[in-house]
């Protein structure tokens, strides 16, 4: 099929990128063994795999319960072990006599080094590689675009569903339940992370886990949500209010709002992650709440939910074209509830698209 | 209220296992990472939490977005750090001069290890300790078998509801839907792994994700799903059928049900998980269908979803009174599909005592 194709085409092009840097990193492979940078590089959906890099050639390694998905989705060499996959890695180590391999010290358990390290031939030697397939994957395709902006339009029409749906009284967990159910009967893989339903004083908790507490009239209702698509994530946040808000709540979201709007204006390319962040905080400085904002103002995001770059005070990545962010200040009051207005947004040439099709006006039920 | 006392009380006792433990490893401290052992040890719930235990006194380390969060869960003290939590952990390890610490090697990330190595003082020094926490973790208490057998019981009620909807024609990825719609209606706090339903050939990967395609008359489907409920999960696999078995499929589930059966008579204490494994492999030999079984019998579950023991070919663990694993034979044939059927069972006393309800019967739609 020209789909399987393509997408073949596109992973073995990657690979040729991380063939093709081996040498200036002074390496005769790169081992990856953290899954979305395995699935970014081979296509592999599995839970259990590895992949070695090599100039002109690659090998997935997994186990037996993977034999026929593996096969099915790799373009490379596939080797199914029947015992561990590092003793497997390792006897390929041996066997090709690479002498430098680049392994993830972010994404390898001590462990997993360790046994690697007492398996490999004396004069093979683990280098530590930071970052690099990450920041690869920072820059979207517009393959990979098109697949979070479908992720996002999901996610977006499962919102508008399952709000038909709030009336006052209902479980923060029901809702949480329905926001789920319609994105995958819209066709999600996955919710992208848990659901947030977070209703009235516990709108306060950024993390807030959907509970049995009834959602009540007179309260503000965070909703946090994402959904999967072809492996690739969406996220947005908007606000519920049941009933009529008070002047402090139509205050509060409108500053929220502003420093949403702000950030997303200081979205282009070569602006620093952390202006864009200082644009979200100066704004709830004007009203007096930038204390109450107490996480950074976005992360990108694709093949996982988080992922670089982050959008913090102290972060010092220039944004550039293709990369996927999301922009979401939040306040956070204790005994009044929380705030955030949260869009998923890709940086052009020129400034940056909002993906997010949803209203930010406070949503009345 | 008495319920949280209690709880405040298990993870007050389990620490002081721990603390207590200390002296005979020659540890000041161990360091705990790992989200379902920092949750085991102190209830915090949150993505982002590191815990120090020492002899009579134990730090939770967190970010300002679990700020109220940790002070509703945790009942030892609370950091919450401003920059990085390993900034934060090695402050702690300084100022209370603890020699030797205790990191879980296999929990870890190299990155980790080596930036806390680089900020604790010269004196100070990281033992890796394997296995500890999951250790104590194997044998649940009376109040963790009470949250996974309601686990199990909303797993298995959410199926009967799901498989009430179930035709020729509809989607596998809207069965998955429906069964994890149930499952949150009926209180779960969420899916435990991503619900596996695959019809007809595609029952031949066993982690196969639910995907477009339609269960068609004369089909076989896996159904694959778990629940979680306070945390702790529960594990089940039951097989439908659509129209009227042939002879080979009958006769393949009969073997597969009395491997699965024979494995569950051999778990009792003292057992070893590879006799229970073992039992399982010598019914499907009897079938000639030893080679189509290619994963292991069972593995615990409990706040982490697979946790030590595993019952396969080679391990050697002693079952015990308390411990919640599954039981889940298989078999796979490329063109055929698969057929996989698993309870949730708890070591008792004199054998084992399985949790699910479900029948075991080859459903037929």
């Amino acid at each position: 099929m020209p789909t399987s194709r393509l997408r073949a085409d596109e992973y073995a092009q990657r690979r040729g990128t991380v063939a093709d840097g081996l040498a200036g990193r002074k390496l005769d492979a790169l081992l990856v063994a953290f899954s979305p940078n395995v699935r970014y590089l081979s296509g592999f959906t599995g839970s259990n795999g590895s992949l070695l890099v090599m100039p002109g050639r690659a090998i997935l390694f997994s186990d037996p319960r993977y034999q026929i998905q593996a096969s099915e989705e790799v373009s490379c060499q596939v080797k199914i072990a029947k015992g561990s996959l590092v003793e497997a890695v390792a006897g390929a180590i041996s066997r090709l006599r690479l002498r430098r391999i680049g392994y993830e010290p972010a994404r390898m358990t001590c462990d997993w080094l360790d046994a690697l390290r007492g398996k490999i031939p004396a004069r093979a030697s683990l280098e530590p590689v930071s970052g690099w397939i990450e920041e690869l994957r920072m820059i979207k395709s517009a393959a990979e675009l098109e697949r979070i902006r479908k992720s996002v339009e999901i996610n977006s029409r499962a919102f508008e569903q399952a709000v038909q749906q709030v009336k006052p009284g209902m479980r923060e967990r029901d809702l949480a339940a329905e926001l789920e159910y319609r994105m995958r009967r819209l066709g999600a893989e996955k919710p992208a992370f848990e659901t947030i339903v977070a209703a009235g004083k516990r709108g306060a908790l950024p993390h807030a886990q959907p509970t049995d507490a009834r959602i009540e009239n007179g309260s503000l209702v965070v909703v946090d949500m994402g959904a999967v698509q072809e492996g690739y994530s969406s996220d947005m946040t908007r606000m519920l209010f049941l009933g009529s808000p008070s002047p402090k709540v139509r205050r509060t979201y409108r500053a929220v709002l502003e420093a949403q709007q702000s950030a997303i204006e200081a979205v282009r390319p070569g602006a620093s992650t952390a202006s864009v962040d200082r644009k979200a905080r100066k704004v709830l400085e004007g009203y007096g709440l930038e204390k109450a904002f107490v996480h950074s103002t976005g992360h990108g995001l694709g093949l996982e939910i988080h992922e670089p770059p982050r959008l913090g005070k102290r972060d010092k990545q220039r944004l550039q074209p293709g990369m996927a962010i999301t922009i979401e200040p939040g306040v956070y009051l204790e005994g009044f509830g929380g705030i955030r207005i949260e869009d998923t947004v890709v940086v052009t040439e020129n400034g940056c698209r909002i993906l997010t099709p949803t209203s930010k006006e406070l949503r009345l039920v």
